[in-house]
């Protein structure tokens, strides 16, 4: 069993209608007004999600970034934030000041605020688990499970930047260097989530590579996504082949590039947004009827071999 | 520097308005309503929290009643949680299927439901974050800052239980076998906030030990609490010296006991509460005007010499 197995079996009975049946990146909860509070949660454990050799004001912008990244999926606005900080004994004095610096930083770059948490030991690695929360208009967050027949898929920005840059993290190159920033802090695109918010009918942030989001997309929406690796955006790295660069932007993590699902008739409004923001978007493939998969590719000859990440 | 002082310096600049600037066991949030949303979160280490060969149905339990004790000293009602789990592989398929289900049995017992949170892996020990969402009508909840000169400071249930319970897990006796579920399963007050949300003037649960916790209450309040040794609630356990209880019910944790201050005119009312709820309610101190010190001591003689538990 992966962690999708146990989440399934041991945790989804669990939840109700505020969690969504775990089919978004963050619960809905309407009080009783006329704005949703849209919840989520993401967590990041040394020698699991980043290294440990990292400036811990990086791994600071990390852990709020990819949780913005959520935000920026369901097309809402962060709003506050709370944070659990188990560490070492040992690594508090380095760790925490500079932690809490990078912290404030990323809070006024996204105007949040931090409303709480709790700090513990811990007997070896650090553990961050931080909660983020954001408001859209009553219903107007942009679920997983929206996708229709005929919808084009896009996606912001790079693919595969993120994985290239954690298998290279030792080696020095200026083309390396952007790769390198992207793993250790992403950009998530929460001005895009909130001007996607009325024109995606779907839409996941790309955390898990994109093959598995969206067979997420595809899956939640019961249909099948045609997929086209001739379209795919890559980046341009000397030295390293079309083929990983291919296989990093199919099954490497920590892209947080947002993928999303829209009518044909959007693309002109589509282009200006591009335009405007300075943010590549490309169709790079379609929704069809489900059949026998969820998720089909064309032009089939490029295809690498590899497996998605999983936990478990 | 300990936790503390760590969470003064590096994360209270940090919060504003909904984080209450870290004074009281959770956030509130008004979210445009006439509720406010309560939000807390507590995270357990195994090594640290818990033992790690409890039944992870218990360490569940535990999970979710330390953050539901936290809904109960703001006097709200909780209404849904979320979870991050990160847990060695080689431990998952025995404690998984486990403690999703003591939260299933707690979950129903407390009328909650799951929203949300992580999976992770991680590469030793278990490291369990939970966040819990209550609300109370606008500005109802309970503060630690609202005592009052003259008021009366009272306790619930009995002290330092769960102190003895964890000194002397592998012991057994009957007299002990209570201790040792309080320390492994805690009994979280929630109606009992609820019935003290419009009779309290200000709250806290004992997670601290009582000298600390009363600390936090006078502080945050400007104020002096005398506090009387001979009227602290001690339980009767054979072969355990008086100072040995009274040094756990003063500087042990994990009672998640409520203290609380009201006006001498509501000593009826509460004797009612104590009487239809069978719950221990006994007066221990009192709230003077802060001279020098946040925390004096009646009948001194029996004062052991201890220190509260600190993380670092």
């Amino acid at each position: 069993m992966n962690e999708f197995d146990y989440i399934n079996k041991y945790f989804k009975p669990l939840t109700g209608n505020i969690g969504r049946n775990l089919k978004d990146d963050a619960a809905v909860f309407r009080q009783n007004s006329n704005k949703d509070l849209i919840i989520s949660t993401d967590t990041l454990v040394e020698g699991v999600h980043f290294i440990g050799t990292e400036n811990p004001s990086d791994i600071a912008k990390k852990s709020l970034r990819v949780n913005l990244s959520d935000m920026a999926s369901m097309g809402a606005k962060p709003i506050f934030y709370n944070l659990s900080l188990s560490i070492p004994k040992e690594k508090v004095s380095f760790f925490i000041p500079r932690f809490s610096s990078g912290l404030k930083e990323d809070q006024e770059k996204f105007n949040l605020e931090l409303i709480g948490g709790d700090l513990t030991s811990s007997p070896s690695h650090i553990n961050i688990t931080i909660s983020i929360f954001g408001e859209t208009q009553n219903g107007a967050f942009v679920s997983r499970t929206g996708a229709r027949n005929g919808d084009l898929l896009f996606v912001s920005g790079i693919l595969g930047l993120s994985k290239i840059g954690l298998d290279n993290f030792n080696k020095k190159s200026k083309f390396l260097s952007i790769a390198k920033k992207k793993y250790l802090i992403p950009q998530p695109r929460v001005n895009l989530g909130l001007l996607l918010n009325n024109v995606a009918n779907s839409m996941i942030d790309i955390s898990d590579g994109l093959v598995q989001d969206t067979t997420h997309l595809a899956m939640n929406s019961g249909l099948c996504v045609e997929l086209d690796l001739n379209k795919i955006p890559l980046p341009n790295i000397p030295n390293i082949s079309n083929n990983s660069l291919l296989n990093a932007a199919l099954y490497g993590g920590d892209d947080y590039e947002l993928l999303f699902s829209c009518n044909p008739n959007q693309e002109q409004y589509l282009k200006k947004i591009s335009q405007t923001n300075h943010i590549k978007l490309t169709n790079i493939g379609d929704f069809k009827t489900y059949e026998d998969k969820f998720l089909k590719f064309k032009n089939t000859s490029k295809l690498p071999k590899n497996k998605s990440y999983l936990h478990f």
